[in-house]
């Protein structure tokens, strides 16, 4: 008799706006490593806003999600069974093994981490890769210097939460955007960030532009931007000469609908820099960057907060809801 | 009796479209110079797409042209009287006299040109400020490497025609966009381009986009942006991974008319860095960039077309049909 899993898989392309229907819950034999391979038990598994683009069958970086296997995402577990000689039986470990309970996968795909003083699921948040994100989009494409401004969008989020302490850190005023009062309090109160504008309440771009204005009286010198569309407008309004935009993501553009930018003369007149980046393009910048990250939560000077959806048949909803801002900070589902 | 010359001030700011009675001209004195001062005499003036900006009233990299003042401009010339121990009569000069037909300034303002190789009207083209936009976009942002495929718009005027052929000669695929057949025949079999596209055929942003895909078999890799609007769109659309947009202007946004950036999610998924710049601001690379283009103009690897208004009383109506794109390469106004 063999034992089995739960997985989820893609069972068709989203058409218009998510529905839980198009993933597929199965139960399948727990693979068996072969030889150099460990099986992991999955303890959490990271829900990213990345995802969405996947599911689309359109050129973008990423092959799209295929149709019938296992959704991808980041995970963090234990290992099960190991025929590798760098793994054993308890290590704990950071994969790619997706939407599933239990995977497979070869020794070098597998990267130990050190759970004495960081939980297990800070390895997909502050000090994985949305941590390395805000690192890499803050240090290397926006380079505050001390005394300038930072906005962040998405302020509470595993990412924006991040580039906003690290901001801080630096010396810079730090402004965030995010939805709801709750979470903008938590931006300012927790996290330290000098203002947070909510943007449910500024839906138009003269209010949004308006707010900036009062928050950043002396202007915006780096934008970090996690949504685009209305915020990426009202920043490049109040946008400094020689301001740099580290454009991470476009939440707005994932359900299909194309925000575009509109403020294109200020990208001129004030010599804007505007840079699209990946931060799985810069594996060179990941050692560096999650010795900090690790540094800084352990000490206290980086917090985060995470939104636990409990079991991996949560996961089409949690993924929904993180997609609607339904979340508050790092969302995961826990498997065990 | 004192001798007088012409001048044009802007007498108000334009209402929409522009007309050539937001000018004046009229007869003043001619200036005298003071101690360490220079009098020129202004053999052409050069008119530039950046001055429609500074018609308005409005927030920019510059300030506004004051109203009842001469409009401003890169001239050159020759010295009709000093008092500085630098310059003597009969020496050729740049300088920034503006729209008139004398001009007295300090002598750290202007700086000698050379005419025995040379004509002098060169020195505000493809070996003046237009050249070195060229060169500074295409070398300092672009950083285009032979094989890569650069696209400029504009590609027959006297910024994009430089672009084009350094691309050339670093070995890459160059593709203008310019309105009309003449022009875009002259882009090809003069310059050397390997293909260009019309714009005026081409108002379509799909249009363009499929143009642009068949000229640009590989994708584009460096964009030189001179214009905005559907050609940056069409780009976007074309862009290879690690894509980079120099924006130089935006043409369409100077009548007043925001012309957004649909394609912002290639932006994001292609990793694109894109930079908008003003020549001004990098004064330590022109020496190094002048020398290089006075060398290639003198060899005759640089080509370069130029329409010449006669007289200063034309220079409103060639603005006017500069920015409708009715002059052929370098728009100059010759006063002498």
């Amino acid at each position: 008799m063999t034992a089995t899993h739960r997985r989820i898989v893609l069972a068709r392309r989203p058409a218009g706006a998510l529905s839980p229907e198009i993933f597929r819950l199965e139960e399948v034999p727990i693979p068996v490593p072969g030889p150099g391979q460990v099986l992991v038990r999955n303890h959490y598994l990271s829900l990213d806003p990345y995802m969405r683009a996947r599911l689309e069958d359109s050129k973008s970086y990423a092959p799209p999600q295929p149709l019938d296997e296992t959704m991808v995402g980041s995970t963090v577990g234990v290992v099960a069974a190991s025929t590798s000689p760098a793994f054993a039986v308890g290590d704990r470990v950071l994969g790619r093994f997706g939407w599933q309970e239990y995977g497979v996968a070869d020794e070098n795909s597998l990267s130990k981490i050190d759970t004495r003083v960081l939980p297990m699921s800070v390895y997909l948040g502050a000090v994985g890769m949305p941590g390395v994100t805000a690192w890499y989009g803050l240090r290397m494409i926006c380079e505050p210097k001390a005394g300038e401004t930072v906005l962040v969008s998405a302020a509470s989020g595993a990412v924006g939460s991040v580039v906003g302490q690290l901001a801080k850190a630096t010396g810079c005023r730090a402004i965030g955007i995010a939805g709801g009062r709750e979470k903008c309090d938590y931006v300012v109160q927790e996290l330290g960030f000098d203002a947070c504008l909510d943007h449910r309440e500024l839906t138009d771009p003269t209010a949004m532009s308006d707010a900036l204005g009062q928050a950043a009286p002396a202007g915006i010198d780096c934008v970090f931007e996690n949504v685009g569309g209305v915020s990426l407008d009202a920043a490049l309004s109040r946008i400094n000469a020689f301001g740099r935009i580290a454009l991470c993501g476009i939440i707005a553009a994932f359900t299909g609908e194309l925000i575009p930018i509109h403020n294109v003369r200020q990208l001129l007149v004030m010599r804007v820099k505007l840079q699209g980046f990946i931060v799985s393009d810069h594996v060179t910048a990941w050692p560096g960057a999650l010795a900090e990250l690790g540094q800084g939560v352990a000490t206290g000077r980086i917090k985060y907060r995470e939104t636990i959806a409990q079991g991996l048949e949560a996961a089409p909803a949690a993924f929904i809801g993180l997609l609607a801002g339904r979340n508050f900070g790092k969302q995961l589902v826990k498997l065990v």
